[in-house]
Order: C-alpha cells, then sequence, then structure tokens
C-alpha cells in the first residue's frame, strides 16, 4: 500500500489541490451541476483548508493520495451526499496533472527569478572587471590575454539561454488538464475554459485523453534543467580550479568553504564541487522521468505516479544550486593581480605581434606567423629574434629596415594593448563589454518584466478565486 | 592520429565549411583586412568546392579536420600566400561552431518538416474516424469508450509540442559563432554581423568566448528529440499491441513488417519495434553529449569535437523514425469493427449510466455510482439488477417507480450515446473532435509557413551569397 | 550548511559508524597509539550507543555529518581530551566510505536473499506448471507453442545472473578503507588489517589513495541493480499485458490492483505498473551517480557526498520492487485453460508439421516449408489442402501415396505435441523443465549456503567486536 | 528496408556466422538430421568463406541481415535443397545471439589484454616514482605529502577492478545461444553442448527463450565499460590539469598534443580531452541499450537489433581510449622537481607536526592540533610561534622546557620525512609502495594466465572446428 501510495511526493501539491477543488466546485455550480447549496456547503471547507493549511491526518498512509485524503476528510465534515458531489465531472488522472502544472509553474518561475538574479550578478561583476586582463584558456593552457568581464559575460550568456528555455517551458506547462476526467472527459457540461481561467492557466490542454497521459512538459522542464546544470558545473570547476594553490585567481568566502578534519590549514571550495555534482543528480533525475515514460500506451498508466518525484527532486536541486551559486559569485574576491600577471605569460600575445606585423608592415599572413613562431620556440620576441628567424626562413625582410623597433614590439604584446584591439562584437574589449554590458541590462529589465507579469497574474487570479468562493458561500 | 582526428564527422559539415569560406572570404575583403585581388584569387577555388562539391581528398585522415583539409586543397591552387590569409580573423574553434550550426538548422528544419507531416496524416485520420468508437485505456485495461479520432488527435498533440519544442530551439541553433576566433575574437577590423547576414544566421552569437564554448544548442536540440522519441515509442508500443492476434485493431501494410525465418505464419511489426528502440539511441546520444560538457572549464576543450557525432547521429534516427512513421501510419488499415466491438465490453459505460441516474433522476452521486458499482458485480445492468442493487443498498428508491425504462438504460449505456455526450473541450464526441481539427489544420498551416518563410530564407541567402562572391570574381 | 550538510543521507550508515568507531578504538589501544585507559573511557559511550541506538540530537543541522555528531556528543561525555582521540589515525574520509560500504553489503545481502525468493517462487510456480501449454510471442505475435514453466524460467535465468553480478560485486564492495585517513594514510603504526578483520570486511582496500577516492563498488552495485530492474520491467510488462481484458492469462490478487475513482469496473495492475517505472528511478540513480564522478581528479571531491543519496535511492527502490515481485507472483492467478486456447491460435505449429514431412516423409527442407507456408495462407493444413499445395508448387509428391494420413498431421499440428518434442536443452518439453527445474533448485541451495555464511560471518563479527570492547571496559 | 537491415552493424559479425555456420553443420551430421552427404556439399563453401573472408556482395542491402546473405550466396553455391538444410533446427534469433557473443567475447579479451597493458604502465611507473615526492590533494587543494608511486598504484587499482568486472562478465558472455532456434527450441534431436564445445564457449545458454531474449551480457559489459572510462575520465582529467603552465607536473609527448590553428605558442592535451569525452559516449551506448529493453516482453523482440550497435561502439571507444593511454603514459615525462617544490607548499605538513607532538611530547591530540593550527594561521611552524601559540592557548605547556628544537620540528616538517613514516599497508612511504608493488606484479602475472589461457582455448577450438570439417568433407 505504502508502494503504491504517492503520499511523499503529494505533499508538494497539497495546497495546491485546494485551489483546484475550489475551481472546480465554482464551475460545477457555474454550470448547474450541482445546485448552489451544494456549492455552499462544500466550500467553507475547502476555504479553511486554504486559510489553514491542509491538515497532517489527511496525508495518512491509509489514503492512496492526498486528493483522496482531502475528499475525505470533506465527506467527513459535510457528509458523503454533498462531499461526494465534488469529485463530479473528474477523475484523479486530470486532478493529479493539474495540480503538478500548478505547482510546477510558480516553482519555474522561482527558478526564472533565481536565473536573473545570477545574470544580475554576472553582470555586476562583469561590470566592475571591464578593465581585469586575465589569460583566457582553451585546453586549460593559457591562450590569449582576455578580460574577466568578458569571461563572466561568457557565462551570463549562457544562462540567458537557460532561462530562454525555461521561459519556453512555461508556455508549455502553464495548460490546464482539469475536466479530462479519466480520459474521456464527461458528459457533464463543464466548461474547461472557466476552470483554467479561475487558475490562472492560459488556457486547456485540448486534447482530453492526452491531458492526462501526458507528462512532456515535466521532460522538458528537467532536460532544460538539466543542460542549466551542465553550464553551472562548468562554472563551479573553475571556481575550483581558480582556487587552488597554483591558480589564485579567486578567493571564495568562507562561508561556502569548509576545513579539514585532520588538516588544519586546508580551505575546501566544497560548496562549488556540491554544485557541480548536483547535474547528475538533476540529470539522473531527468533520465529516470524519461526512461518511465518511455513505450507507454495511451493514456493514463500509474507508472506516471513515480515520475512525479523526479520534478520535485530536480527543481529541488536546480534551486538550491541557484541560491548557492548567487551568493558564492557575490562574496567571491577575484584577484585581478594575479590574473594580470599570468596574462602575459607563455607568448600569449604572440598572435597579436603577427597580426601586427600583417597589418602595419604589409607581410604575407602565413609569413608573419612563421617568424613570430619560430622566434618563440626560440624563446623570445625581441627585435633581433625577429630578424634572426627572418633570416632563417630566408624570407628576404629586414625589419629594422622596414622600420620596425623593440617600442613598437612592446607596443603589439603589451597584453593591455592586446585586449583593447579585440574591440568586435562581444570581444574582450572594454569598448565592446560595456556595450555588452548595455544590452544585458536592458534584456534583464525585459525578463524581470516577464516574471512579474505572471506572478502578478497569478496571485491576482488566487485572490479572486478565494473572492469569489467567499462571495458564493455568503 | 585517426582518434584526433573529426573526419568521420567532418562529411556532415563540409559543404556548409564551403559556404562559410565563401562568407568569411567576402567580408575580409569588404573590410578591407585581404586586398580586393587576394579575394579575386580565393573565391574561385571556393566557387568551385561548392559547385562540383568537396573532392575525397579534402577528407584523407592525415589532415586534422575538414578545414584543415580544404585550406591545404585551396593552398595547392593558389599558393601559400593567397591561400593562407583566408584563415585570417578567424580560428578552427569559431568556423567549426558556424558549419555545425548552419548543418544543424536545416536538419531542424527537415525535422520539423517531418512532425508536420505525421501531424497531418493523424488529422487525416482523425478526419476519417471521428465516429469511430473504441474503447479508451487507462492502466491498458478497458476504460470508457472513445473515438479513434480522439485518440489519434491525442498524439497530434504531443507532436505539435515536439514540434514546438524544436522551433523554439531553432531561434538559438541559428546564431553565428564566426569572429570569435579562438575565444577573443581578434584584433582586424571583423564585421560579424555581416557574416551572420550573409549566411542567413539571425544574428551573432554576442559574447566570443561563449559563441566557442557552448554547445547547449545542441544539447537543447538532443533533448527535444529525447522526448519526441519519447513519444514515437508509446505510438509504436500501440502499433505493436494493437496488431496482435488478441487485439487486432490494426493492420499494418506488409511493407512495415518482417516475416519469420522458420515460421512462415508468422507477420512482425518490425518497424514499429525498431522505432521503439531508437527512442534509447536517441536518448543515448543525448546523454553522451551532456556528460561530455558536464563540468568542462571555459572556453573551448577538444572534448567537444566528441560531442558533434551525437548530434548527427541522434538527429538521423530521429529523422528516418518520422519518415517511416508517417508511411507506416499511411498505410495501415484500422478495423473499426474490432474496435467497436471492444467498445463496450467490460461494462465501459457503467459510469454514463450512473451520471444518467444523477443527472435525469436526482440521485445523489456517490448512492448512483454504488448502485451501478454493486450492479457491475453481480453481472449485469439490466432493470431488474439496478433495483435488486438499490433494495440491497436500502437506499428507499425505486426505479421503476420513478419511471425508468430498460430502454433508457440501454440508452445510457450505448457506446456511441456514451461518447456523444462527452462534448466538452478536447473531448471525443464527433461533436468535439470537429471543432479540435478545424483548429489543428489552421495550426499546420501556420506552422507549414514558418518551415516555408525559413527554408526560402536561407536558400535566398545562399543563392546572393554565391552571386556576390561571383560578381567580385568577375 | 544544510546544502553541505550529508545528514539527510547520513541518517543511513549512522548504526555502521558506531561500530566503526568501537573497532578503530580497540585497535588504537591495541597498537598502543592510545592507552588503555583513554579506550576505557570511550568504549562504554560507544557502547551504549550500539545498544540504545543513535540519539536524535546527533542528527541536528549544526553538524556537518553524522560522524561530526557523535563525536560531540562523545567529548560532551568524557571530555576533548580523550573523546578528541578517537579521530586519530583517521579522516572523515576514510571513515565515511568504511561506513557505506559496511551498509551497503547488508543491503547487498538482503537484495541477494530477495532475489532469491523471487527465483524461488518462479521455481515452484514452473513446476506447477511443467504441462501447461501457451503461446510463446516473439513481436508480441503468437509464435510456437511453449509452455508456463519455460516462460517462468527464462525468467528465472535472468534473475539468477542479476543475482550473480550482484554476488560479484559483493566481493568488491566488502572491503575496508579504515587507515587511509585523509588519502596518505598516517604516520601512527595503525594496523589496517586488524580493523578490517574485527568489522567483517573481507580485507582492506589496498591503496590509501584509491580508498577514499574511489566509488566505483557503488556504480557497479547501481548498475547491476539497473540491469535487474530492466528484467524486472519485462516481467512487470508482462504481467499488465496477460491482465488485460484481450489477453486474461492472469488474474493479479486485489491487493496489487487499485480501482478507478470514477468507473466502478475497473481493476488495475498498478503494482506491476509501478515497478515497471522503478527501472527509470534505480537507472536515475546509476546515471547521477556516474556523471558525478566522471572527471574528478584524486584524491576525495565533495562531489562523492553527493553521490551517496543515489546509492540508497536505486538500493530502497529496487528492494521494495523484488518484495512486491514476491508477493504479486505468489499470489498470482494462472489461467491455464486460457492459455492452451490460445496456445493453438495462428497455426502455432506449421513449423511442427513441416518438420515432420522432413523428419519422417523425406522432404527437402525447404520444400516442406514452402508447402506448409502455402496451405497456411490458403487458411488450413488438411490433408487436402497440403496435396493442392504441392500440386501447386509442382514439386511431384503426392502424401496420399506416401502414405500421411489426417491423423498423423493433426498429431503433428497437436500442440501437446509439440511442445513433447522439444526436449533439448532448455527447451518447453515437460521433460526439459524437469531436469533445469531439479538444476535450479541446487543452485539455489547453493546460493542460500553463499548468503548465509556471509550474514552469519557478520553477525558473528559484530558479536565478537561488542564483546570485545565489553572485555577492555570491565 | 535500410532502416530495418541490421547490415551496417552485422559486419562485426560476418566472421564468426560463418565458424557457427560451420560448427552447426556438423552437429546436425552428428545427430543425423542431415545426411553426410549434405554436409559434406555445405561446408566447402563455408570453409571457403573462413579462409577467403566474407565477400562484399553479402552485405549487400537486399538481405534483412548477414545470415540470409550467407545463406543465400550458399543457396547459389549448392543449390537451395541442399543449402537451405543448413538453417534447421535453428532460427536466426539464436544465431545472431551466439554471433555477438562469440565476437564479444573476444574483444572481451583484447580489452583485458589493453587493461593489462595499463597497469603494467602504472605499475613500471609507480616502481621508478617510489621516492618522487608530490603534493596530494583533497578537493584540488594541496593536502598532504605523498609520492607519485602511491598516486599511479591508487589508479592501478582502480584499473583492476575494472578488469575484475569485465573478467567476471565474460563468464556471462560466453555461453551459448544456438539451438534455441525462435525460443522454443525445435522438434529436432539437436546436442547444444556439442555445437557450444565447438565453439569454445563454457556451455549453453540453458532456457532457450531466455537465450534469445536476453542481452543483459550486453549491459553489463556496457556498464562496466562505463565505469571503467569514468576513471579513464579521472586520470585525464589530472593529466590536463597536470600539464598546464600552473603546474606542470607532466610533459606529453607531441604525438599526444595538439597545436593552435592561429596560436603558434600553444601544446594542448588533446588526446586526453578526447579520452575524457569518450565516457560520454560509452556511457550513452550503454543508456541506449538499457533504455531499449527496458519493458521488453518476451521473448525475441526487433528492438533487440537496435541494441547491438551500441555494444560495438562503446567497446570500440574504449578500446582505443586505452590503446592511448597507453601509449600516453608511456611517453610522459614527469617533472618530479616541481613536484617535489609544490609538495611541502601550504603547510602540507602540520599535521605530522602535530602528530609528533602526540607521540613523543605526550600531548592530548586536540591540544597538540590546536596548537600547531594556531601557529599556521600566524603563517610559520617554527618553536618560537609553537610556544607563542601554546601560551595564547593557556594549555601551560612549554616545548623549549620539554626538550623540544627547532631541528626536531623541521625533522617533523620535512616532506620526506612525513611520506617515510606513512608505512601503513596501502600508504604512501616507499616502504608500503614496495609492497604494493611486489604484490600488484603477482597479480598482474596471474590475470596475464586468465586472457592467454581464454585466447588459447579460443584458437585451439576454431583449429579443430576447420580440421573437423575438413576431415569430414575429405
Amino acid at each position: 500500500m505504502r508502494f503504491l501510495s504517492s503520499m511523499r511526493s503529494d505533499r508538494c501539491i497539497a495546497d495546491a489541490d485546494v485551489l483546484v477543488d475550489i475551481a472546480h466546485v465554482l464551475m460545477l455550480e457555474r454550470q448547474k451541476i450541482i445546485s448552489t447549496d451544494t456549492a455552499k456547503q462544500l466550500l467553507p471547507a475547502l476555504l479553511e483548508l486554504n486559510s489553514e493549511g491542509v491538515p497532517e491526518e489527511v496525508f495518512d498512509d491509509r489514503f492512496e493520495d492526498v486528493h483522496a485524503g482531502i475528499e475525505t476528510l470533506l465527506i467527513g465534515a459535510v457528509g458523503a451526499d454533498v462531499g461526494g458531489r465534488m469529485h463530479m465531472g473528474r477523475s484523479r488522472n486530470d486532478e493529479v496533472a493539474t495540480c503538478i502544472r500548478f505547482k510546477l509553474r510558480e516553482d519555474l518561475l522561482k527558478q526564472l527569478a533565481a536565473l536573473l538574479k545570477v545574470r544580475e550578478v554576472l553582470v555586476t561583476l562583469a561590470e566592475q572587471h571591464r578593465e581585469s586582463v586575465m589569460p583566457g584558456f582553451t585546453h586549460m593552457q593559457h591562450a590569449q590575454p582576455t578580460t574577466l568581464a568578458h569571461h563572466l559575460l561568457a557565462y551570463e550568456q549562457q544562462f540567458t539561454r537557460d532561462f530562454d528555455r525555461l521561459r519556453d517551458a512555461y508556455a508549455r506547462v502553464n495548460l490546464c488538464p482539469l475536466g479530462a476526467a479519466a480520459f474521456a472527459s464527461t458528459g457533464y457540461p463543464i466548461d474547461r475554459e472557466y476552470t483554467a481561467k479561475l487558475l490562472a492557466f492560459d488556457g486547456p490542454v485540448v486534447n482530453t485523453m492526452d491531458a492526462v497521459a501526458t507528462r512532456d512538459f515535466a521532460l522538458e522542464t528537467l532536460a532544460d534543467l538539466s543542460i542549466l546544470m551542465a553550464n553551472v558545473s562548468r562554472l563551479c570547476e573553475e571556481m575550483v580550479i581558480w582556487s587552488t594553490s597554483f591558480v589564485k585567481f579567486v578567493v571564495l568566502d568562507d562561508a561556502f568553504c569548509s576545513t579539514s578534519s585532520i588538516m588544519p590549514q586546508k580551505k575546501n571550495p566544497d560548496t562549488a564541487e556540491i554544485m557541480r555534482a548536483k547535474t547528475g543528480s538533476v540529470f539522473g533525475a531527468y533520465t529516470g522521468a524519461l526512461m518511465t515514460v518511455k513505450g507507454l500506451p495511451m493514456s493514463y498508466n500509474r507508472d506516471l505516479q513515480e515520475l512525479t518525484p523526479n520534478i520535485w527532486r530536480g527543481m529541488r536541486d536546480a534551486k538550491e544550486s541557484l541560491r548557492l551559486l548567487i551568493d558564492m559569485l557575490s562574496s567571491a574576491t577575484f584577484d585581478t593581480e594575479r590574473m594580470k600577471e599570468e596574462a602575459g605569460k607563455g607568448f600569449s600575445t604572440a598572435t597579436e605581434l603577427a597580426d601586427t606585423l600583417v597589418r602595419d608592415y604589409g607581410l604575407p599572413f602565413r609569413m608573419a606567423h612563421n617568424i613570430v613562431g619560430r622566434a618563440v620556440q626560440k624563446g623570445s620576441l625581441s627585435l633581433e629574434m625577429l630578424e634572426a628567424a627572418a633570416k632563417e626562413l630566408d624570407v628576404g625582410i629586414s625589419f629594422t629596415a622596414k622600420g620596425l623597433t623593440q617600442d613598437q614590439i612592446d607596443k603589439a604584446l603589451d597584453v593591455t594593448h592586446s585586449v583593447e584591439v579585440r574591440r568586435a562584437t562581444g570581444g574582450p574589449a572594454p569598448f565592446a563589454t560595456k556595450i555588452a554590458i548595455a544590452d544585458r541590462k536592458k534584456l534583464l529589465d525585459t525578463d524581470s518584466v516577464f516574471i512579474d507579469e505572471r506572478l502578478a497574474k497569478i496571485a491576482k487570479a488566487k485572490e479572486d478565486l478565494i473572492s469569489d468562493a467567499r462571495r458564493l458561500v455568503a
């Protein structure tokens, strides 16, 4: 019985269930499927559950689910004849699907708000670090110099796409299965659009068989969260690496670190490690959910119940991770001196020098690169070495004759210079990041409005729902 | 070396690479990064590759990738000085990301077109079967009667959401990384918006580090395909079950079946089985891709190369499955007689009778259900049995006295009647499916326009690109 | 802090931790790393925790983990000087790994015992159904007749391999990391073999860096459970299909079914559905765990903590499923009449007739099959039809002339006969299943001994450990 | 048709199929199911296929699979009457399962041999680096000093367990499904033990339904490979990190690195990155395979065909990775100077000093740690600082009075000393690694024998099979 019961995960949807019940009763009365008198007896108990919270007894293991628990409570309060009428024109199949979507959309909005905050933190940090040069890496090897702003904005763009994906998913989550009943809807003259509206859904899930059989809205959400967490894992990997004794680009706040039980000198970036690990947990939830629906025939199968805990677990892990990410990033101290020190290492600006020779001295592209490459192998990029390299390669060019000076070379090799010339759209130059930051801020505003509007709509609908119910009872 | 080479999967992007090269050269010339003369020497060879196709020698294992192969070919044709200039202001990192997106968006549009076709087939079949009653199932048990139209439209809605998800992904795929170079863009005054436009992208991937480091557009596509295939697996599972000797609801065309090597009487639904299995293959591709990016620091890491074959394999499997699904469904014969025969079995309309007693004879909901339930247990829903059940339950009601006749009971129990009263939005009644089908057709038109517009835009851009290049050469 | 805390999942290992502490203290005293006096002060508190259970205060969220909770309790009881010595020569890294293995091996033995029980149920059922003919299926199509015994023994073999895999895993789980400390062991003269023996491990995990860094024993267990659950899902799928109105091969006990909230006639095989779905949950746990370790450098990383809940969740889901499977199968009623009725349908014995023609009348193999196949297509396997088919195919044979009678044909087509001749090793004939069942019973005995010996060894070691500790204290 | 065809992946099993055919024919003749004359006609063609290789025409897309291709070739050679008899007493279902296992066991032995080689390389390197001190890491932070030998042996132990898992899997792979026919075996008096022996299998897969329906042997192999690759990914992650400019612990040979297309100074550890990524590919193959079998009823379903390519792809990726790993490790240069330089950083031996105070000066454990911890915070571990810390903590101890000298402190803090005292089983001390290495070498010998014996048995069986066939023909 405990195996069959969904109670463990039904706690998540108990509050939603009460509101769904109220909306359903209002509709039944409006469509004259139940009498006004019946509605007047049903609603007070439901309103009390809403204002006082669902009592513990409802979650007793003897009930198969929370819906049965609430109905039994109601029947206890107003008798079987009246209490039993609440379930007319629906079934547990559509009811549970409605509750899951109702709860999930609020979770989604909270997730979006957290993502927005992560992005804000990144943009704010980027703004502070537009001039902070640092080494860029490919293959974890020092490559060309970049700026911390550029680096952080790369993550901001990733999280924006995560935001966009979840926003797109929201449109497919926020639809109402109610009235689909077992799958064939009902012979009662229900009004599905009305309940959808009362509950602030954007409309019904049209086909009633689809309405109870599909969980693709949950799969999509979990898939999006998996990708989001993969992005989080990349950032956390960097925070772990950057806080090693080798790199020391960042000092994470003590609140996000731990010490060793036997090595007093240790400071471990545990929070970043656990967030990195949560990628696996969230993807595991997605995998579990997807495998569950594989090969299920129409329409409702009990397998779907087992899918639900994956939704809440995936959501919780992602939400906790984002909250910690916000605080970990906000409180982190970036060591821009260390970054600058490393930025020029390993001939990181050699490409720039070669480009300069092409641009300013008309050398063929490949020749310039060969000369610079040879000089790098010899260990220095002095004028003498360039001349020597040119001679060795027998290219028939004298840089001195062409007017190249060591000063010009040094300027070309200067990391700040190298960064400043990279002004292309989306590049690391302060010129480019300034534009990028301004654009991102505008987008943050737009995205903030998106969340607020939906939160307001839901809050308003809940309020109206309760007033409508109270008015009917009065 | 073969291990490092990406040649096996680069064949998919060779044609794209040539067009990307042409666009890049046009931009370099326009921005005066290379001279018009250099461009005039580079373009003819590229135009020939475009018109004649990329020759086999380019895919030789001694090249690390197709980009290197093409460049070598070019240098062979026009010399190192000119040929080597094509790569100015970019890197393989941005180039390969551009090619993948270029190819993927076309694959996506083809996938969308296939999905559209699946939906059209389902809507067409639904239109033919608005009156075909059949048993609906929950838990694979006979539940209430429905119509084949209703059943097929449930799948159509699922595939519409799959369509919507891929359409949403398209917006994140169709952006251009070109000009990001290794990750830090370049000091040359490139114009990223211009190349993006030449290649029919909706714009650049703004941040240049993000541009080379992210593959989330591919992860999203594969996640969407996984969900799509899970939906396909559900439909195929039903086709397999429906074509068993037990059920016989459908006869699949011989082209989609096989025989046994030792049992001549067999006709096996192999195509449906393999499509069902492809769910695993596509999800495996997604899993492989996601695990690859987990914990990768910025920016480009060679791991990303290993991710790419997963994209093409997932795409191919999904595409092949949809094509077969279209033909398998179109050529299937549904046995509506068998369906009708089964529709009334197992007291499938008992709910309807109880509802009728509530509606027309004022019985309390639960009482009506209890009486009908008792009669079902006793094995019949005759007037006598109902009276007996009412007496046993001691509810103090005489149906005969209330005027209930066997005719009315039979009407309530009639499967066609039971279906016809379920007229709620999205329900199984012919009344409801008529509305639904009309709505779906409108949506099919809109979605068709979406695909056509994008295909046209891409075709036009390719044409323009070639003309521009030819004009410059001329 | 709650995010970092492992308390939620540490409840699983609290009892193990106390025993590990006791063993560690005994070893420290024996090696003279702590004085006998210190040991005498430490042990009483630990013995009390063992006999009375770990109190709730230990799981307070302010502790990072259960080890810290217990140590704090101890220090409260005997003072910091003595209490603090318990942790000498070890670290939380080796301690937690030891506790996980300690708990996991007992869970594994329970899992093995449950698997043994499943196999016993299947063998017992098979023994009862050696003569119960039923249709065998390929591609879900009626194929050749078989026996229920044969069918059930197929599952028994699968579960035997699941048993074998977990038994093999046991050898890699039951090793002791204790004494590895943080990863570099310790300068104290500890005796790792001794603690391993006290705790009934088969020996230490030799390399101390490996000892704290690896979780592959858990990955292996979860991988094995995933395969096990895939096998469970196949059996459950069949129970769901077999209990449909179409097939009716089995009636599941009411305890494993549910009814509908609106359709009183329904009886749904919910338990089988949920077990089928648990495959996804368990595989999700494996996926989460594997992704967590991907790319982790040596040695301990906090990510490993996040892996642990996956172990317990996967174990719990698999264990619950097996327990229900045992009871569901034991209480199921197989309708052998229905099975027999279906066994002969669809010319399921046509292969047998063709084989008979080859065997007894010397017909070439392919010719015999072609003749029978043709007759099947014509809808009958009468002597006349065979003659007609032979004539049509122009093979120049007269069956009547050869002495073939309708009686002989009927005998060849008889399902019982068809089953009886399939006496090859592992075949469906009662002759073959009798041998198979005898073999399986012997194996069940061997496997039962395996479990009992290990359980006894562990119980004995625990007992000895407590006596040793008491003796020292006394 | 191409969709249904398994040809793409059947190339892997074509050679196996010919040998299986030969063994089957020998058995049919021995059991007098076919005449000696028939066998004499069948065998020459098969022997030719074996000696000359399977010709390209067999893989033509018009055949459903390679078995059909070979049979058609044979019928072309010796006529339908004789050629058609080869398939007596079997079916494609058992044939393909036999071929897969035949091929897979050889792949497994090769995989084991590669793993053995990896382990040998690690042991050899460890032997060279028993005295090479290096920093050990937890959470990627410098922790305590260890030796490179210790570090490498940790990986060797992981790979040994990977070896053990695959060796255990071998026992479940190397069983013969042949004679199971479609699933119900056959009425012909076949001898399954005999064919199993001819083909060097350890015995038949007993239950014939299980024999064609299960792929758990493949799932187990892929699961084991997933864990193996996770271990590979950890080692590769370290090689990537160790070859950064920050760490410089290792210099990978140029053959395993690449350069940048625009940055001549770069040397990227591409091979290690791709191996790391292959973890995803192999796990994706496992995921695809497991999802495929989920919920499949008995017995054979075509879905299983789609599972097979996952086996070969997973195998290939793992095999290539191991081969590269062997060469990459063998040719790597470890910078032991850099390692030693880093080993003492960050007060890595502070634990050792505290332990010394406890051991040699009788301080309570926690007090010693507190004093040392305080001194670390103050930035030095001089005698003065320890005294000051003791005073601050008011512990009433004078180290000078107790006779502690700076020399003793320095010795305690010495990294070489710190490593030398860690002599516990499996610890980093040269004393301990010497024992470990000796043990590992013994195990390598045992494991080498395991592989050789099986390879020899298979080679012998093949030889005998061909001689037996030739003898019969002669």
